[in-house]
């Protein structure tokens, strides 16, 4: 598609400036299959300091911003503006940034999660659905390779119906002696619980994304763990799956000494799956009646379509978190260039994630939090 | 103390016949430190076939026997009768076998469950306080050098206060293509749900005994994940121990393509451990602000006193499962060497499971239980 | 030092066009960091091949070139011509094309190995030093953070003396069912033994860097091990480093069902270290009197200054071996930036392999032949 | 067999008294199984000090000797005297007692090195020849299950022919901080060669083992690394198998922070199998064109006949060094009962090391010693 297009996207960044984490790696996952062009910029809420880094970062100096108005404002006027947008500011201002961005007509890459809460989420996928905006919400963990074969396995019923799944993300963050700052220490920032926003958004999606199968209740424990802890640092689930598996989950960013435990562990009638981000070239295949497998990721037919599609370099050359993140990137190119084209998205689209699955980590989260509050199961809504 | 009673220990086993999984797992166990002689058998509920495996196995003519009845009256006639009887028939059955043998003043190895029910628990454990005689349970996992290591560190404090546990067990038996047969797959000789009684029994000893405390609450997903199962294959649960701590566990035995997969991660305020029961030798230290220490099983004071006294062979070259049975089978000889002597426990006594942890299993199988008709969170009874 | 010139530097690719490995990675390592234009290319020594090529990849149109000496000749005219070429073509043309690099006042990043015999690689080097040219060669391996972590121990004493060393680069390729084609089966283009100028190179090379010391002298078997193979599989050595420390090394591309096992494991006084390419985040640290520690890649001062200088995302995100190509580009980028202002290269400069290291890698290949020829322990040249 | 004999056999322990590593294992291994009883014991060459460890272990009084002289000259005068002696004094006094043993009429099980040279070894073996007894000698690491699974997998060709071989002996005990003692410090006691005789013998023996060739011709370098050591703690070999198979060897004991590190890796034309001591209970098989599995040892018709003959429990519970080291007891048991019967050794009697298997450990270690001086490739002689 980009090649019909004859040119790279132009993207601007909203957010992202010093300190923040997640800026450099939107910027490089730009930049890493050379789809886009990174050309414009409002990289803090301090318009000086976005504009100095701004420039620092390269930005030409007429396309860094003082502010994500600004840029919208500006951008949508020019000849060459920018065709996508990517937000990665504090959660509690998704909202209005895809809002706006929307009524220029551009195209959205957002972090997670969506928005704060349900309703401004479901009223944020109304808006793209009207319109006509393409869209994609960055659980970067479903761009890696083996997750795709997975992914591709269960759904080519190698593993027969899926009957058990258990999900981790276990960081230790919040537990070392130097202590969190920022605007994820802000409740009202982040949206309410950091631990179900932040971190458990991820592992959810995860979960559905391998299975393609949605939490339909759950029965959840919430809370601080550490000692005069006043941000949710703990979550555990009990599930259950649209086909009826079952399912149980451990999230935390307080367990001292964690790196960033992600992972999943999957069951179906002929087997299992089990894959940790921490080494996310390799997936193990537990088959029933045999012996384990460890599949690695290679570019070759050995690899699922979805796996294949989504590998840059040959077997044994290790890749890793920016190319998983790279990946939501090189699709969601495809995907706008193919917008651009006139045509409609590739059915390759469903590979990134997109407004919807957005929408279902507010819902899980709701759950989540009325049977913390209930101390019983509860149904997630539909979205 | 062995060596201050100058003989050996005399031992009968009662069941464990061919077919049995664990029945040479205890003889073996028995053996391997030289401190019990196996002079006596009542393998099997056919009396027939229990001579002559009884035989077949070494055991003296004469000391073979046909029930377990006639085991327990006529060794208790014998001037060289046993000092020790080994349980190890199908869980029904531990009470009244139990029962007898405290009668006959005879001390007891008896294999986990402990009983069927909560109420028969309770009165075995207070017959064995009136008896006085010594009682072991046979929660294996808890014979691993590494587990003590873990038990240890955190009873000094290196993991500061624990704030969550998470404890598995996966296997995949129930799941083969060759299905199980045997009285495991009839709920009358196991006492209820398999799953819980049979292996999620071992888990929660294990978190129970590494972090020094029992659960009080939990809130329980239990049932039968394979189509048609009328077993009881899965629990999963969400807990709170006794100092507050938050907790999780899933267990099954229909994981389809799992081995063994016990394990255990707990975390405190400065770090964490992480053990696998499949390399047992291996105790994953997480460390808050700092990096993980891999601590392997040797023979130095590097280790925990808990796990130097259990631990035959020096480092790298691995221990197993077969260890780890023979180090309760080795403690509690010391036990009753020292009853022999008229002596009272000695103060290592605590590293083997005794009746009281027996009865705990009983008590948070029936929370379980009853969390899962609820679907709530539910107390477990004290013991 | 990007930051002062106020522009990204210009490149130019000659070779890696379809069905090159290396190509596609030469380009993401150029782009990923953004401190490099792609904006000329001679793809292919088929000239129209090479043209459709480079439009289909985006390069402009009017610096597409037939060949490698149009894009050399047209670029040097250029008022806006490229600043660094990178080559990446088959062995036996690396000399002609550098030369001509060099005469045209090009900075150059060369593919291993740097020429195909000692003499030409002996000259090259000497035009580089009278040109005054920058001179990167892609031993990327040294480019992984825990390698440059390794390193920087060594360099510390924290391992003491180095004693013992131990390489291992084993792959399979050679061997799988399908058989390898390509210019690489052909020794002329090659420049001899496939095994030793293809991946020997590598490992010696990251023994070298990781110990600071050369091989001074070796003994090896060089040779096929396929049944009819007429190319060179397999090197086993051993060796002796120039501080006295021994070592042993085993490379081949025709073990039968292996990946890319790349590793190194070397030991001092006090303790050794382990890496493994596939697992590139991880360095394993024994320590004599301790237990072992797992060093993991982090943003933060816990790591050496060559490993956290080339690290790019936080605890937990894996990075690979594109994020270990693109250190060896971007520590080019601000060598050559540096030269472009007028400076000389910033003690960072060592951290990426330069033309004398491409040359030793001849020396060492030199020396391995004569020893498989003499069956006797050969002394290695000095560069 | 035991069935038909009717008892246990009757074995005496030479050496192996306080201090010793090896003592407990070798009593642990004959107890473990049940067929040996241990019923006379000369556990030190100090007479006071091997009568009252007799006695602390549990021997009979009147079986407790001063010396292994009067071991075996009373123990071959009592009606219910020993059928087996185990010899596990230091290597130079081996010889020695094993032909007194043979003229008393015993069956043997020895420690390795056979003997310390290669005449002294050819003899010996000529008089267990000559005299028609059972000998073992316990290269122990041949004892575990997964070791036989990959010899019966080579010798059905699963691999295709044995094209690499990589060895493996890392230790680091002598560059601990607080420095080895005892008679294995004492080059005379040893002699010769420490790491060849103590350590470099077992990685041979496995290597042929598994594969089912000899090494003909190897180059090796072999020397002390430790600043100032005065014993060779260091060998590495290229090597030649009977059938063109090429192979490498690093065997040392001052790799300071090592542990155990025994392993092997080969390779044939269809894939290759990996196996490390320190994880015994899995075997990784890599195979060509396709993904790796994890062979686990199990109690089921998966695994090979030799594998499954010599494992105890399910899977998922671990076995170890003792278990594998029991193995050879089991064995041996086995066919010394069979001899007492009349008979011939069964077919299984060459799962364990015998007499020729010692005496080509010291045909490859003079090979290695004549090859360090020559600094040449040497022959190894035939047995």
């Amino acid at each position: 598609m980009m090649e019909h297009i004859g040119r790279r996207l132009r993207i601007g960044v909203i957010g992202g400036g010093t300190g923040s984490f997640i800026g450099p790696v939107h910027r490089i996952a730009a930049r890493l299959d050379g789809k886009f062009d990174l050309v414009a910029a409002a990289l803090s809420s301090n318009p000086q300091r976005g504009r100095d880094e701004g420039r620092r970062l390269g930005f030409p100096d007429d396309r860094v911003y003082g502010s994500w108005r600004e840029l919208i404002a500006q951008e949508s006027q020019r000849e060459d503006g920018i065709d996508v947008v990517a937000v990665m500011t504090p959660n509690d201002s998704h909202f209005e940034i895809c809002t706006a961005a929307l009524d220029a007509g551009l195209h959205i890459i957002c972090d997670k999660p969506l928005t704060t809460d349900v309703s401004s989420a479901r009223e944020l996928a109304a808006k793209v659905r009207a319109s006509g905006a393409e869209f994609c919400v960055t659980y970067c963990y479903s761009g890696y390779p083996m997750v795709r074969q997975a992914r591709d396995m269960v759904r080519a019923g190698e593993l027969g119906a899926i009957r058990q799944v258990q999900l981790q993300y276990v960081q230790g963050n919040l537990a070392e002696p130097v202590p969190s700052t920022g605007w994820r220490m802000q409740a009202d920032r982040v949206g309410g619980s950091l631990v179900l926003l932040d971190i458990a958004t991820h592992a959810f999606h995860l979960g559905a994304y391998v299975c393609g199968q949605d939490v339909e209740s759950l029965c959840a424990d919430v809370g601080a763990t550490r000692p005069g802890g006043e941000v949710d640092d703990y979550v555990a689930t009990l599930m259950r799956y649209g086909n009826g598996a079952r399912g149980s989950l451990w999230v935390t960013n307080a367990a001292a000494g964690s790196e960033h435990g992600l992972s999943f562990r999957i069951h179906g009638d002929k087997g299992g799956l089990e894959w940790y981000q921490e080494e996310p070239n390799r997936l193990l295949h537990r088959r029933a009646g045999g012996f384990d497998q460890v599949l690695t990721r290679r570019l070759d037919p050995a690899m699922s379509p979805g796996a294949l599609r989504s590998t840059r370099v040959a077997l044994g050359h290790p890749e890793g978190y920016l190319e998983a993140f790279a990946n939501l990137y090189e699709e969601f190119a495809e995907v706008v260039a193919a917008r651009l084209q006139g045509e409609r998205s590739s059915p390759d689209g469903d590979l990134f994630p997109g407004v919807i699955d957005g929408v279902k980590g507010l819902l899980i989260v709701d759950a989540a939090q009325r049977s913390a509050r209930s101390g019983r199961w509860e149904r997630v809504e539909a979205p």
